[in-house]
């Protein structure tokens, strides 16, 4: 075995002087995605090793609220009230997804949303039948479902018959994600699935043409891990590599990173040196939050021009996008002393002007003169009407800021306030998580799945919670019932 | 010799048969980027074949406008009484790269423009010092020196003194770029170059980790073409390879090719199957025209929501990447009777409608009430002082509308008009042109330039007139050379 840990250069099986360890399928990440792949795999009738390069199974989903993006009419939807199609489903993530849509996947992600909802309860999830409505980041109790993107958005509405779609696993508040994969590795524990935590993949490791393999550091030594079926790359995204991120998506550089210490890029690192083509690398979320509670979505945003620029109701990945394509980063919210009482929970946005008239706030805080105070007077005019023309912000958060003083909320990301942001690039790959070449040929035994691959959520601004850990255990399950069957 | 043609899978060495020709140093594509590493290999002593798939060279340089981007006090500068330093033409480039600059590069760059200027002349190249001052897309006649960017700015002029950098091999309006290859072609003639028209690269030839070759396939059979010391890949972007444009830069795919037929990304393709990281790869110029004359400069671009978003003295890249950012990538300019004659040269934008008053044009047009006149009011107001608060258009283009009648001009791409589009994207490269690794390791052998590679150039939105035909002969240059050194 050589010294090498170069994650872009494949090692040749024959440089291997022993195995390690021999399987039908080795994941690589035991995550939501590396989860699913094991349980699928195992289910298959193969020999599974699951490798953790943490002490634990938990990942970057085990940090995430848990929201899994589940539609069509799941039994969550109907026992709350809501009708759901797959066709609205589909219709309304095609947009979500935006230019860079694999349409593929979401076809198929729409088409078995009901089956993986019942695939998740069979594991022992638990989804409460309570909905919350109000406007917020996750349901704030124990509540499984609300809205988590911008299914009622003017837009999306039109095309889409907008349902709640979030489903998180019966937790407090952001819990869902810790609750999650408890449930998942209790149903890992139930199969034959070994797992081996603490051991980092260094490489792949290649024989004539096909991956057979990972090279891994463990105990501090280098240990061969056989594959006889497949290798599932399932090891979180690139927003922990700095070297990556300004490389590939320095548009999130100056993001709160949100992950866990692993999304390190290396799972995309090995498959692109075996071949795989990288996606949609400089896509990412990127966040700005104003709510809760959802009073600040009355607020209006404006830019260094004193001009509008989204609609304040929308998912706030979309108003992180916006902030930060507005000249010089320059973001502000225009509040009343109706809605304004403290900063927003997750965005401690200070006050940079206050003023008794939009004139006086106008004039206070250098916006040239007629900008702020003609945006101001227009949207409240409309506003009267319970309309939005620029923006179509939907009536329920339309009132005319008009109860004095009114204050100017800095939400520039130079203000230092949280931004946070995650990598929604990755490896090209089929809807059975096999990995393509840049010209499409498949690369055999090769497979990835969650923010390895380029999934479902491709755009930051058009993302939905619970959209990429739906795609991971989803396409997760996926790739690992085509590993299993691979010969 | 096996009867593969993927890109993506090089070829072992051990499976070619017999050599078709061997040489020093290979370079794939015989535009500006690959004539300028073949001269330079070629003065480095070494033997050199330039292969080509086109029956003759010039390659998208030549069907370019012929810019190249040159400063730091050219003889062709100071002819025409500019003064430029390095450290100015440095500072510009590098906002003009924006997030993803590779400072490097245009360290470099800048560093050795005047050299650069003097290999050029000394090859044959003639500038003709004459300066063209207008709004244009070029110079109009036999100038060389003109203004091709947002130097003038006010966020560019305030951190570089400005200066004019486009510098046009002497030849008629457009046809710089056809002189240019036919002065480099001639220079080409006087070497030992063997140029190898009708030549098509496959894929890359690889020996124990090294790139030794090409496979290409000419008169219908495969030809395999062994590199002792390197191969260059300059076969330009992959603008006219739309399943790329697709998956790597869909924000294109609605955008005029600007390109020749040979923009197919092969030469990307075959770097990233050699192992090579692709960068920038979302990356793009994507222009709309509204000049020349200069005086739809005096236009105001409004969006949907009657809101203006972009000086309109700006470079048309910037133009176009904002006028494609707005929602439903709607973009109208207001001219007043004062300007409006015709349509803009190189975008036929109709008149969507008519007014006799900015409200009149607002209703008629279906504008929320409030929105396009308030824009105009505020615009007017500080148009008559010779401001522009909002966007900061030079003064120069600052005049109040104030002649009616007025008329909207749809801008819309929906429209039909004019949006050419060429790919920013391609192979991490250093300033040597070595192609590397996403984990920053030299591939031995392999060299890529132009728009094969991932340059100086890197933001649509920044972009200027000569930055990738200036990138493309400059790295090139430097490409071959170090090809031309490597053992």
């Amino acid at each position: 075995m050589t010294g090498r840990t170069d994650p872009c250069t494949p090692l040749d099986a024959r440089e291997v002087e022993d195995w390690f360890a021999e399987t039908d399928v080795l994941v690589v990440g035991y995550g939501g995605a590396g989860a699913c792949a094991a349980l699928e795999a195992d289910a298959s009738g193969a020999d599974v090793v699951l490798l953790e390069v943490a002490s634990a199974g938990g990942g970057t989903t085990a940090l995430s609220g848990g929201q899994i993006y589940l539609g069509g009419g799941t039994p969550i939807q109907r026992a709350c009230g809501f009708e759901d199609t797959r066709e609205a489903m589909e219709a309304y993530i095609r947009i979500a997804a935006g230019a860079n849509a694999d349409l593929e996947k979401i076809r198929v992600y729409c088409e078995e949303s009901l089956t993986h909802f019942d695939w998740l309860v069979a594991q022992g999830v638990v989804f409460n039948p309570e909905y919350y409505g109000g406007k917020h980041t996750n349901t704030p109790e124990y509540q499984s479902l609300c809205w988590s993107g911008n299914e009622k958005g003017w837009r999306e509405s039109q095309a889409a018959k907008p349902a709640p779609r979030a489903h998180k696993p019966k937790a407090f508040w952001e819990d869902g994600g810790a609750t999650l994969m408890a449930t998942l590795r209790a149903a890992v524990e139930r199969t034959r699935i070994r797992v081996e935590p603490d051991t980092r993949a260094l490489t792949l490791i290649r024989e004539n043409g096909r991956i057979v393999g990972a090279l891994c550091r463990r105990d501090g030594a280098q240990r061969a891990f056989r594959a006889r079926r497949g290798v599932v790359l399932a090891c979180g995204g690139f927003i922990m590599n700095r070297d990556m991120v300004a490389k590939y998506a320095p548009r999130l550089v100056d993001g709160a990173p949100l992950g866990s210490p692993h999304d390190d890029g290396s799972g995309i690192l090995m498959g692109i040196g075996a071949g795989g083509a990288a996606l949609n690398m400089s896509e990412g979320f990127v966040s700005v939050i104003w709510y809760p509670d959802g009073v600040f979505c009355e607020g209006v945003f404006v830019n260094e021009q004193g001009q509008r620029f989204v609609n304040e109701d929308c998912y706030h990945a979309r108003g992180g996008h916006h902030c930060l394509n507005q000249t010089g980063r320059k973001a502000y919210m225009v509040v009343d002393d109706a809605i304004y009482t403290k900063p927003p929970l997750y965005s401690a946005a200070e006050v940079r002007e206050v003023g008794e008239s939009f004139e006086e706030l106008e004039q206070a805080a250098g916006f040239p003169a007629g900008t702020l105070s003609a945006t101001m007077a227009t949207y409240n005019r409309f506003a009267a009407k319970g309309e939005d023309p620029l923006f179509h912000k939907h009536r329920d958060f339309l009132r005319p800021l008009d109860r004095p003083p009114y204050a100017l909320l800095d939400f520039s990301i130079d203000t230092g306030i949280f931004y946070p942001a995650f990598t929604l690039g990755g490896l090209d790959t089929t809807i059975d998580g096999e990995v393509r070449t840049p010209t499409g040929e498949r690369i055999p035994g090769l497979y990835a799945a969650g923010r390895t691959a380029a999934g479902v959520p491709r755009s930051g601004e058009g993302y939905a919670s619970g959209m990429s850990v739906g795609d991971a255990t989803f396409f997760g399950r996926r790739a690992g019932r085509a590993a299993a069957a691979a010969r």
